[in-house]
Parts: C-alpha cells; sequence; structure tokens
C-alpha cells in the first residue's frame, strides 16, 4: 500500500456554489490532513453538475494520488457523487445490505420513518471499503483502484467531523510517514503586520520548524509547525522556537499556547485556581456567557451572568445605582464598575467582569462614537475597569467580539 | 464591455489549506453573484505558491471569462496574489501614490503607525482600476484584458464584504443581463428529507423558478429562486411558488420569509406587536441572548435577561424556589416554567422565555439522556412548557442552537 503524499479535497453541492452554506469541511479536512503530514495543494467546490464533476476529478487525480469528496452523498436526486466517482474509476454500483440496515436502525433510533429514497444511500462501489455512519444516514467510502484512492465522506458537518475522527483517520495513519506537529501561540493586543514585522525573520530563514501569523476577530494567532518521524520529536522542536518567541516583544502579548480560545483559557486558569465566575454584559448581550458555556465542563467556574440590555436591567439586575445612570450614563467606567461588582455579589463568585458600550451601528456620538466600550473586572479586592476604544468603522460583530475577548482577559490576569 | 457570463473564485491562502481558518469569502462572492444572475461555477483554494497559483489562474480562465481572487494582497512578502494575476495578464506593477496615500491616512485614522512593508500594498498592475479599501489598509483591483476580467480583492472578510458591496456589484451591476431573485422559506419542526419529500415533484418539474431544500442546524430552509429580466417579475415568480408551498403539508412548519434567522423573525415579530423579551438561560446559556442581541436595534424589544447556569443562580436571579429545584431538578418542567416567569417579572418584559437541560457530551443519565430540553414562555396569560427530546447522538453546539431556536420560536407563537 502506497504512502498518501499529497491529497485534495473535492467539495460537491450546488448549495456551496450558491453561497447558501459555508464550505467548513474543507477547513476541518485540511487541517486534520496537515496532522498527519500530508499537505492538501488544492481545495475545489463544484455543483451537482455531472459535466463539471467529471472534469473537477480528472484534474484532481492527474495532480494528486489521493482525493476526499465531501457532499452529494444524500438521497435527494441531485446526489451524484458516489456515481461520478465509480464512473470514473470504473466501478459499478451494488446494493449494500450491511449499510442498508445500519441505515434502518439508524432511522428506528432516531424515532423516524426511513423515506424510499434513503435506500439510494445504500449503494456501494463495488470493492470499496464502507465507512459505517453512526452519526447519520449515508455512509462513506474509501475507493483505491491502482494507485489512486478516493475517500467520499456526507456533507453535513455534523457528521462528517466525527467520520473523519473515526473512520478516515485511523485508515491514513498506517499510510504517512512522517507527522507535522503544530502549536498556536494566543496574542491579543498586538495586530498581525506588528507582530509579523518582529517575527519577520524566523518567518524568512525557518523552513522547518515554520512560523505563521493569522488575525482574526481582533486576535493574532502565531502558528509553529514542526516536522518530523514522530511527534515527540516535532513537538519538542516547536516548544524550543516558542521559548524564542516568548523572547521576542510579542512576548508579553502571548496570553496561552493551544488554548483555543480566550474563553478556553480563562475555563483553564479558572479550574486550576479554584476561583468562580459571573459576567455583567451590556454590548455584547450574552455574548460572553454564550462563549464560556461553550466550554463544556464551565459549569464547575461559571455561576451564571447577567445580560442587562436596558438600563432599567442594570438596576433590577445587578444594582447599578440610578444615579450613577443618570449622573454617567449607562456606557461610562462607573457604570462598568457597579455592573461588575453588583453581577459579583449578586451570584456570590469570586470574580465577576462586566462590558458596556457602543456596538453600533447606530448610538454613536461626537463624544462616545461607536467602538467605545468599558470593560471591568471586580473581585473582593476591588474593580478595575479599562477603556477600548475600537474604529467605528468596524462591524457590530467585531466590536462585541473584541468587548468579549478583552473583558474575558481582564479576568485571565486576576 | 462584455457582459460577464459565469465567474469563478479564486481564494488564496496556505491558511485556508492548512484548515487555520474558514473560508467564507468564497460562500458571500456566491452569495452576491447569484444574485446578480452571474453563475460561479468552480470555487478553488491555493496556497502563496507561485507555481500551484500560475496553474490555478490559466485553468480558471480557461473555462470562465470572469475570475475572482481573494486574499494575498496583503503587506507580507508571501501575499503574491497581484504579481502573479499581472503575470499572467502580462501587466507591470506600478506604485499607486494616490492608494500610498489612502493607506497612510488609514493607518492615522485607527490610531496606528504604518509600517515599511504596507506600502507593498500600494503597487497597482499597469491599467487596472483601483478599488479603493476603507476598511481595511490593502486596496483591490478590477483588471480587464481581452475578453479576460480579473477582481482582486483582499482576505480578511471585515474588508472583502463592504469592498465587495461598495465597489465591485457597482461595477457588475452594468454587466449582467439578467437578475435572479431567490426568497428563502425558513422552516422549523420538519426534517430535510420529509420536506424534500413533500416537495419532490416541484423539485423536479420545475426550471424557473427553481426550489431547493437546506438543513442546518435542526432547521430547514427552501430555496426559490427565478431568474427574469428585471427583479420585479423575478420576485413575483417567486412569490407565486412560495404561496403554492404553503398550501403543501409544508405550510404549517413555515415561520417565516427570508427573515434570515429566528431571532430575527422575532425581533421583526416583537416590535410588530409592541411588546417586550426578557429570556432565563441555562443549557443555552446567553446564546438566545447573544442571537437577538446580534440583531442592531433588538434594544428595541430586548430588554435583557439572566444565564443562570449554576442552580443558586436559578434562585438568587430569577427567583426558582428552592423547593422546586429540590423536587422536581434543574432540568424539570417546573424549573423551565418557573424561569421564563422569573425573569418576565424580574425585568417587567411582557414576555420571558427559559431553556432548561441537558446540552452534553457529560451530564446526561438513563431518565434524562444529553438532549433533553426543556423550554417555557411565559406571559400575563400563564406559562407554555414544552419538552425537546434532541438525539443524544447530536453535539453540544447543535444542541444549544436547537434549544435556543425552538425558544424564540415559543415567543413568536405568542
Amino acid at each position: 500500500m502506497k504512502d498518501v503524499r499529497s491529497a485534495e479535497i473535492l467539495c460537491v453541492g450546488t448549495e456551496l456554489l450558491l453561497g447558501d452554506i459555508i464550505n467548513t469541511n474543507a477547513s476541518y479536512i485540511s487541517r486534520r490532513l496537515a496532522a498527519l503530514g500530508i499537505p492538501v495543494y488544492r481545495q475545489a467546490v463544484v455543483g451537482d453538475n455531472p459535466e463539471r464533476m467529471r472534469q473537477a476529478i480528472a484534474e484532481s487525480f492527474s495532480r494528486s494520488d489521493c482525493l476526499i469528496l465531501t457532499g452529494g452523498l444524500g438521497p435527494t436526486c441531485d446526489d451524484i457523487t458516489k456515481e461520478m466517482v465509480s464512473e470514473y474509476l470504473g466501478l459499478e454500483l451494488e446494493l449494500n445490505e450491511e449499510a442498508l440496515e445500519r441505515m434502518k436502525s439508524y432511522f428506528s433510533s432516531t424515532g423516524r420513518t426511513m423515506t424510499k429514497n434513503n435506500e439510494k444511500q445504500a449503494m456501494s462501489p463495488r470493492g470499496a471499503r464502507v465507512l459505517q455512519n453512526d452519526w447519520g444516514t449515508a455512509p462513506g467510502f474509501v475507493i483505491e483502484r491502482d494507485d489512486k484512492t478516493a475517500i467520499l465522506l456526507p456533507g453535513p458537518p455534523i457528521e462528517l467531523e466525527p467520520m473523519w475522527r473515526e473512520r478516515v483517520e485511523p485508515y491514513l495513519f498506517e499510510r504517512s510517514d512522517s507527522v507535522i506537529v503544530s502549536k498556536n501561540i494566543y496574542i491579543l493586543g498586538m495586530g498581525e503586520s506588528a507582530v509579523e514585522e518582529k517575527l519577520h525573520d524566523m518567518m524568512m530563514e525557518l523552513t522547518n520548524p515554520t512560523v505563521a501569523p493569522y488575525a482574526g476577530n481582533g486576535e493574532c494567532r502565531v502558528r509553529v509547525s514542526a516536522r518530523a518521524k514522530d511527534a515527540e520529536t516535532a513537538s519538542r522542536m516547536c516548544d524550543d522556537l516558542i521559548a524564542e518567541i516568548r523572547k521576542t516583544e510579542v512576548g508579553e502579548f502571548i496570553y496561552g499556547i493551544d488554548v483555543d480560545s480566550m474563553e478556553n483559557a480563562l475555563v483553564l486558569s479558572l479550574r486550576e485556581k479554584g476561583l468562580t465566575l459571573a459576567c455583567a454584559e451590556s454590548c455584547t448581550g450574552g455574548l460572553i456567557a454564550k462563549r464560556i458555556t461553550d466550554i463544556s465542563g464551565s459549569s464547575q467556574v461559571f455561576l451564571g451572568g447577567c445580560v442587562t440590555y436596558a438600563c432599567s436591567a442594570k438596576e433590577k439586575l445587578v444594582g447599578v445605582s440610578h444615579e450613577t445612570l443618570e449622573k454617567y450614563g449607562a456606557v461610562s467606567e462607573q457604570t462598568a464598575r457597579e455592573m461588575a461588582r453588583g453581577v459579583r455579589l449578586a451570584l456570590g463568585a469570586d470574580i465577576g467582569i462586566a462590558t458596556t458600550g457602543i456596538a453600533g451601528p447606530g448610538g454613536g456620538t461626537p463624544e462616545q462614537p461607536v467602538g467605545t466600550v468599558y470593560i471591568a473586572v471586580s473581585t473582593a479586592e476591588g474593580e478595575e475597569v479599562k477603556l477600548l476604544t475600537l474604529s467605528p468603522k468596524r462591524s457590530r460583530e467585531f466590536i462585541r467580539i473584541c468587548a468579549a475577548t478583552n473583558a474575558m482577559k481582564l479576568a485571565l490576569n486576576t
């Protein structure tokens, strides 16, 4: 069995070309392949169109020995991925009884009745390895023909991702001769081009490990990747380089390594310290609580919070004084301070954080333009308030995300 | 000037091939092109690699007369999109003073100092139309050569999307000879394959307008698209078909047309009715409040809410009685009922909604498996509670999204 040297990803679906859905499968598969040391040279999307699918399949196989296809395995009549790949590889489709049985039992287990059109999903290219789908109805397939490998997976990410982890990776592991280990350095407070300038020489000179900065949602992430025979060696190579980066001016802005996100870094740190958190949100409107509770197990450290969107809510839920709101306004250092303290006391938490500001697009004034946000943290020792002045040109979403991330950073540093 | 008959999208960036970021640009551009009646036959992603970029550019132009490229216009040395396209079209790059000045003023307006490497972004292919970037530093370009058009846009969606709306569309509008109008029917409570079966004949027989169902996050959406010379005609064609669909079994599950999302449908309806809303969230942990406040102007109808994640928070913030929690537990009809009423009274809102359940992956029991969620709505007339039993195989994220969407639906129907 030859090793997979490179792969291409072909996502099938007119809904992708119409922009009705975002292609998260390509990024998911690419990320997992990188970890296996299998480079992806091309991602492509075509519609459920026989002619264009034929062309794309042929093109991909002309460049890569492994083609991963997603989508078009479903029950509807315009799902033709399996048919097109079988045609290209010269294989016939036959009914797979086992797959059919599994599909029937899946439907009954989810209390639904299987419609006739679903049976189409149990047709299998002759000689293909069927990848059982425990998360949906359409099974996947691995087809090996000569030196070509086609891997077919269902389109819904909720099925594709577990299928990839539990069906495809065990198969690919044997076939990969080296691994890439990547570690991510999480940075808040220094922009991408500034980070890039500080690390420019490293980026230019190094080939293994490599350094690459990425920006997003007001944060910067530096990805360090090393390739080696085994994961231990590659991991050590990354650690050594990260130690170097910590010594640069970037160092002071690093808030974690492989922490995935600020919310995850915060939950991990609170769990370590044995502290509890509560939040009072105005302009972020529940985003902080949502991001923290995205993390399974956050209930150990997160007691809850208040979304005090209206002024009345600020008084009723977290006891901001009417005078403060009258005198300083809802978007003020004083209100942020009282919100953080109020929610901490209301819930008996060790730490309270708060946000109040103008997310836009409306509501800005010359004195307080869109992007003006006060964030506060409160502990038994007292309160700390910080003013963020984000560009009014930024979107409502961006301003809310930045405000939430920075507020969590305040709690992280407590 | 010839009309753009079809387009391809080429997104450039090694970070896309490594799966470090999700390609939202391809879906955004595709969606906007569809509305202009310009079909997209292919989306592709390549890395910042000269050889592979050359190949991809040549391939695309062999199929389509318009190629839209995103990314690789930035300041870093591996940003080479502009260079590769200019090479293919045989154009030289020259410094664009105007673009340079704009970039300098952008930096000062956002209070940052422009690093030297940024100047690279002001280089322009000879004869190209420069697309001013008021949302970032890198300008875009439209290059017309013979019958080929290349449109280059910066990669960050926060820059690309306004650039598309305000720079590219005015340019493309003149060039399109027909429009596609699409309308989306939002459905909750009936699955995709069931919807597809009910509408199967329409899907098969109709070519203009067309019908296509999509599933996602526990909802189903049916997209109706019509092509005509003018928007009014196409719009009327869509409306007639939607009227037909309302008469089918799907009809009763429709909650809106072009409402974008359940949260938007809810905010619009509350604004119409002049009602205010408050929410108490346990398993959704702020997701409802976050989704509602994603909508600019939601402050008119949304007063705020409580994230009562811990049991103590349920008592302290929304007055769930200790006895109820003791006797029935945090995940119970009674608790959901008291949460909805409690938050409504606490904030003096017209409507209160609540969620309490087990989002998983941990926390499930034989009696209450992961996916068990109680949702409640409270008004002056009283409370209504509904039990959702989602598949324990579903992800934490999916269960939280479904719970939030269904809770908002309860409020929408009030």
